[in-house]
């Protein structure tokens, strides 16, 4: 019985990768843009290149021209129409500016129905900006900020203010065009305004309380610095259409929609677990025990980013620490957890994730091994390769956190 | 919106526990049990007293003669045509054996239309006991078992054969007339034969499996007791009728039910939890924050027995812990967490659990309170009591672990 098991963990596992792996999420993303009169492409961050390249493999029509701007060593190679500059991440240099400066000169003067096709990836803060003011002076203050104690918020309210393009300006500054964009998350919940410090969202933050931060730090500005901070961000963004792809919201999705395929009726629990590793597979250990005598299939789905307090100096990996953590609890029953990191690799291992069933305790006992001792080690990585119990699935070429699922067969 | 949710709560709790008094409990078992010809009464464990109470309150016939077997100091005045002992817990003493004695021969002759009205609760292994061979000799057998590190189910695997009522021996001794039996459970999942180890429930252990543990552990036997561990215990139980009331499963049911009440879909997750309880707290904010767009009002509901890893000095129990741990993963939502021990008392302190809303943060913050820092000092119950989110309820003369209740309003 739990061979079936395991296959389908690891069908749902891959169909859920597969939906959040940029080109096939640009593709799905593009039926739904609009575009119109002149085409420019701007892909900006981590992604950039791979994005670039899957928007233009499924256009129907010739782009205008296009920017390309990501780390040093992601450009893949030419691409038709487009520059492609490599620039610092995650700390801006000049390449940053100068690459940034060429996306404003080039969406400079478009019209009311030309498109801007506004591709985003994580890494975009760094990659995407130019400071209104003196570039050594908007270091300083960055410096300064992170120096005292500021939070990220804190750091975001100043440093939209003393930016050409992030906290909306990109937005405003390409009007009256309008931008499309396919927006890939890393960052959990989603907050639009987060991603690449949103160069294209409203900006929830006022220049009131950039003046109130400044004032608590305590930072030394210079007059232009000071307009910067009063001048108000938008707070509302007409011109621009987003699209969020590649979530870790759309990784539970896409394996909520498998799990149904497969004949289980998914429940959906949460994509913000950030729990504690190994009692987050307990507890789901516990549901799945809780439901044994259920009638019906079922796939309990969670998503995030589970943390793992290392006390020992085994081998593992969070997916894997959770998943040991739940073969005790699912000992002898028609019950499996699988449970892996989007981007192919789960902790400094060549594993995704792991999977245990109610097969896997006796396993470990047969082997010698306590599955208690391990986690008390961290070493779930060995545990589990000596059952059979690691995932592999090769780098993705996508990061949007982590997706568990428990199934009762 | 968040007083609505603290009335909420607090109802939910309080019809959970209501449900689970032994008193009330016990009434509600006795509309399903048939009582015929003569009616003897034996009460077992530590609520012996108060459920024999409340049967005789509620029965509408005189029962013949009982006996109530419970810890020294838990009998709490005479009933009518019963004999009250204390015995030893949780180690069995002489009080015990001449109790469970007294038992037996109330309960021997008896004839198929007669019934035995048997009320079990927790500690019924220790109170309830007569063992097959001399004393002595099975107090060392014991000692030898704990010495030599077996575990529970190995331990039970030869006391019941050891045992004159243990392991469904005081249902064959009651035979041919009828036991009708309401078990109070305090073990994680209800199962039937570990509760007091099971004097009406069929035996799943083997004789084959005694003599190999005898035999692991190099028990010396005398020969009586060898002939002891050969002899099966009953594997089919005909002339007993058992309903579990009370469980952790009855709390979460009635906690279940009284969500519905009020308007709540309530989500049946565990009755099994066992993980760390400030991750619990955590994963359930994290499944609220998921579904904070939800357009029903949610409850999601988990019972069990979370632990504690105390690493620091302050006070609390694992439901403040539980607790407090959401309170940042919900702070600004329309949202509660409430978690209580059903017995009234949380870890060593004298609320019973605690509360916390999407208003608890801010309040917390105010109070100059890290929940964080109260966390890692284990120090609950102030940050808790800071903010008026500590749940006092008083001893509820039941003992059925906790539950806990995530609401989203």
């Amino acid at each position: 019985m739990n061979s079936r098991l395991r296959s389908d963990a690891e069908q749902i596992v891959r169909a859920a990768i597969d939906a959040v792996r940029p080109d096939e999420a640009v593709r799905r993303a593009l039926e739904n843009v609009q575009l119109t009169g002149r085409i420019t492409l701007v892909a900006v961050g981590k992604a950039a290149w791979r994005m670039a390249n899957a928007a233009l493999a499924n256009l129907d029509r010739p782009i205008e021209r296009g920017i390309v701007i990501t780390k040093y060593g992601h450009v893949m190679g030419a691409l038709p129409n487009v520059v492609c500059f490599e620039a610092g991440h995650p700390v801006s240099d000049a390449n940053s500016y100068a690459a940034t400066q060429a996306v404003l000169e080039m969406t400079a003067n478009l019209s009311a129905d030309d498109t801007v096709l506004f591709l985003l990836s994580g890494g975009g803060s760094a990659l995407f900006e130019l400071p209104l003011i003196d570039a050594e002076e908007y270091q300083e203050i960055t410096k300064q900020l992170l120096a005292s104690g500021a939070d990220i918020v804190e750091m975001n309210t100043i440093r939209k203010r003393l930016s050409a393009v992030k906290g909306g300006r990109f937005a405003l500054h390409c009007a009256p065009a309008r931008i499309e964009g396919i927006v890939l998350s890393d960052v959990l919940g989603d907050p639009l305004d987060m991603i690449a410090s949103g160069p294209a969202s409203p900006d929830p933050t006022t220049a009131a309380q950039a003046a109130a931060i400044a004032r608590k730090y305590s930072l030394p500005l210079s007059d232009a610095a000071w307009r910067c901070l009063q001048t108000e961000t938008p707070k509302e963004i007409d011109n621009a259409h987003l699209q969020i792809i590649g979530s870790v919201r759309e990784l539970c999705r896409a394996a909520e929609a498998e799990c149904r395929a497969l004949g289980y009726e998914p429940i959906y629990l949460t994509d913000r677990l950030c729990c504690e590793a190994k009692d987050a597979g307990s507890f789901l250990a516990s549901i799945l025990k809780s439901h044994e005598n259920s009638e019906k299939l079922l796939a309990f789905i969670t998503g995030g980013e589970t943390v793992v307090h290392v006390t020992g100096r085994g081998l593992g990996g969070r997916n894997q620490e959770l998943a040991l953590a739940a073969a005790k609890g699912i000992a002898g029953m028609n019950a499996a957890v699988i449970s892996v990191g989007s981007d192919g690799t789960d902790g400094p291992t060549d594993a995704a994730g792991g999977y245990v069933d109610g097969d896997t305790l006796a396993k470990l006992c047969a082997a010698g091994i306590d599955p208690d001792e391990s986690l008390a080690s961290n070493d779930a990585y060995h545990a589990l390769q000596a059952v059979g119990g690691l995932i592999f699935t090769g780098p993705t070429g996508t990061n949007v956190n982590d997706v568990t699922v428990a199934l009762l067969g």
